[in-house]
């Protein structure tokens, strides 16, 4: 295994540049905070070649919404999360909200941290069949986005890649936008279930629970593609890894000894571990919903009181 | 509602001519018996458009096999029937059966009687992804077909067609044979759980427990299908006709009568009610882990002790 | 199988009479309106042992909520619903409501029309646990009850009773007021999903879509026990007899034809059936979120915005 | 938090002294090797309070069934490993196992690493209703043993421990042996899904996933108690201890230092963390239904082809 620290998080990749402070060439941190909620959202943009090849990520803009409560609150807290979400969603889909949308719930359904995105498909609100029989004006009268939905599987339940799914589907049915949702790996345990990233990169390899996917993106799928992620896990080579480079820095080794060092303890079976928490039940299914009143909002065009 | 007895068992429909020992033209029945098993094995062969046209079922062949201790046996009787499902499967597929082939389990996992589909793709053991990995060698040398399979969900979930789904699947991913495993609906009550149709025509518009769905077959999908439907719930508007009949014709009313008596009774209501047994998560929890073993057996080329 | 029409709910004994208008002896029957929301709530008060054995119901309060909308509506519609639910079960339990409360999910998870139960108790907010450890003080800050929840599962699953289970956990924790979940069979497929029925009396046998049970009330577990229940679906030997009276009447026939008549149609299979609609997964999912909510403002004393 | 190694097994614990080969007072070590299905059995007995103090468990015995090749091998290897697991259940029960045996499956079953013991009880074959309802004749013909079982929940779902529920049905079923089926924590990576561990004591405090449950031997229940266990998961704390630690000592610190800096280092937040394999759902799957099948045939009396 190639030492690598996993995070799935722009904002993350950011913090991890030691110049804190310096500005990076070709990307963009802006932060907001939501004093009443204690809600931070961060900005990352990703603006040229430059910045990409520095962040290792597509060039993109990269929404990160930090909600430390979101994981342990009470029902009420919900609501002005899903409002930022849907919220930022518009900003990253323009026009594109009451088009022809397709919801796609990547992972896993049987294992809990990467249920993720299955359940939010399970809670929303789909509206293209009614469409399709009630006709446009049915449409414009009740102001509904024209929403479909699908939670692919994972390859070893369907022997297909996600990728090919959508592909197949999208051919038959041309949404206009794809939102794909996904359970994301962070390097930090404290952001797990806590945090939502939004990007209009779509999805790369490598990113979330099931990690050996093919890019979901633009260029992949030919249509738009909005990625919302939350991490759900934290890889557990990661852990490892951040803990050894603590103790080791502090006992003035270099960086390459450290590498070195941490390729040999993580061995092959540690990456293919993960390290979650063990309320994750109650975490996922409570984002989960949060995540699709915000489309549901944001698309169906579906007004809850 | 038009009054209409349901059944998605071309056996059955074959039995509600009242010449039963007559020959319909166009219309071949043969039966074979496995006295041991105590299993029935009846094949009906639609001949051409007049035994089509009589039947109300397109031309191709319906093999039904009847195994009545099948819901209330132990384990040690599901390898006779999953062996007789595999064996009557392969004298459909000819040779495709070491091809390459895609499973569809059509129906809705949140509701018993409908999961089968979702509940057979769960147990089947998929390949596709493992020869492209580890290539052609690999697959020869373990004999392998390739299997990949879907549950593709049901409209109010989805917004789509699993026409949409499937077909969209296919030009991607460029299956020789399709197997559609759905929930069937049957006339009589004992069939329930009990019996297994293999037919060579795909599925027709109005089966199932979810019963508006578009035909899934070699005209709209553009490859061979072979659907495996197992009865599960009987409409309830079938089993309160039935009855009334009996009874009518018993007491000397004539068909006229009792048709326009029957669609007065049956109100829109009644025409979204299925019946189905109490023990239905049992029944398909069995019959799916049987129904997947053939399949292993015949496609994936697994061979269980 | 004896003839005997088949509904857990007292409003459709007492509808049964054919002397509608007439004062039945032991019998109250009220009735309020919600206009607004086109929501009716009878009230049938069983007063003594003549008005139990006219009725075939134990001596008790049964409250009837109906909300014809409640299937088919959207969120908006749970609120005022859920509200009405706490209310009456207020007059039910007097002051017991803020004390220490066990909730008992009847029935199998596993088939879709019986997992009410199981359902609502997965969404409730349990604070037995949370009191235990955090103390009285904490409590009484709070103004929380003390909730515990139980699903027992079915006798096919535990091989025991529920009542078994039960009673065990009533000597371990001691609650003062036993709230049970239960899906019930009602005589009309109107009603099914769309009325909640709130008792003072318990469970008695013969009830839901497990009627084998035996009694859950005051005499058997020694706490007050509080029901509340929801059709989800119709007895099939029910359905069928219905429509055939309704017919047999219309051509003169008289009640002990009737009868005799039905007692031979309805064979045994029929009996172990049950009548469900197809969309039951969203019904109960949408019922049981409005039940628990009810419970939790009810008993935990969670308010939500 | 406590540095502290956490292992559920006590052949992990026998391991962690260093004089491996050397007698540990009160702890006899035996081993047996199943050459043919590369399967080791280690019977690791506690015979006195010594060894208890120096293993920090309770004196007993715990047979380890090691089976490397469990996880991704096909259904032909759980046959022999399920006859191994029956075969030492055996030893360990005595004459009890016809006899009436309450089954106790700990553990969430919306989390996946977590719902071993929920996944047992669904594949069990319970008899004991069927023994009361067709009498000790029809017992003796099937040579039945009464086997009845429960999935209780965890805390934060029923408001209650585990303690209370089982107890409470021990008192109204009065079962003569309880089987406890837990997931557990081991310390390496390499045991998760492949070790079975069979204890005639119980389970302590702090076992599993879900670490803060009550004791639940024969001494708090009054009856005897067997423990089923598998390890699914590594504590993450343990995880970066163990790496930590591999270092420390490679570079020459003392014990009291690296305990020291581990302490600081696994912050509150890893303490609830577990880390866990990507195919964790498919491995529970089948180690669960190995298990079943054990129970099956040794209570039951079920014996499958």
């Amino acid at each position: 295994m190639d030492y690598k620290i996993r995070t799935d998080l722009a904002l993350e990749v950011r913090e991890s540049f030691p110049e804190d402070d310096v500005e990076i060439k070709g990307v963009i941190l802006t932060e907001d905070i939501d004093e009443e909620n204690k809600i931070r959202i961060s900005t990352v943009e990703i603006k040229d070649e430059a910045g990409a090849q520095a962040m290792g990520k597509p060039i993109g803009t990269y929404i990160t919404i930090e909600a430390p409560d979101l994981d342990n609150s009470s029902e009420d807290y919900h609501k002005p999360v899903s409002d930022l979400i849907s919220e930022n969603l518009r900003k990253l889909t323009g026009k594109l909200n009451r088009d022809d949308v397709l919801v796609v719930g990547l992972g896993n359904r049987e294992v809990t941290p990467d249920a993720l995105g299955p359940q939010v498909v399970d809670n929303l609100f789909v509206t293209r069949h009614l469409i399709r029989e009630y006709g446009e004006e049915f449409r414009q009268r009740n102001q509904l986005g024209s929403v479909s939905a699908i939670s692919p599987g994972v390859m070893g339940q369907t022997g297909m890649e996600s990728l090919e799914i959508i592909k197949g589907v999208i051919q038959e049915t041309n949404p206009k936008l794809i939102i794909v949702i996904d359970a994301l790996a962070s390097r930090s345990v404290s952001r797990l279930n806590t945090t939502v990233q939004i990007a209009d990169t779509g999805i790369s390899p490598g990113s979330g629970v099931g990690n050996n996917r093919k890019a979901l993106n633009q260029e992949s799928l030919g249509v738009k593609v909005i990625a919302i992620g939350v991490p759900t896990v934290v890889d557990a080579a990661t852990i490892v890894a951040d803990t050894l480079t603590k103790y080791m820095e502090s006992t003035g080794f270099g960086q390459e000894d450290i590498f070195k060092f941490i390729s040999e303890v993580n061995t092959r079976q540690v990456y293919n571990m993960f390290v979650t928490p063990k309320n994750i039940d109650e975490s996922v299914k409570k984002i989960s919903y949060t995540i699709s009143e915000a489309l549901n909002s944001c698309f169906s065009g579906l007004v809850l009181s």
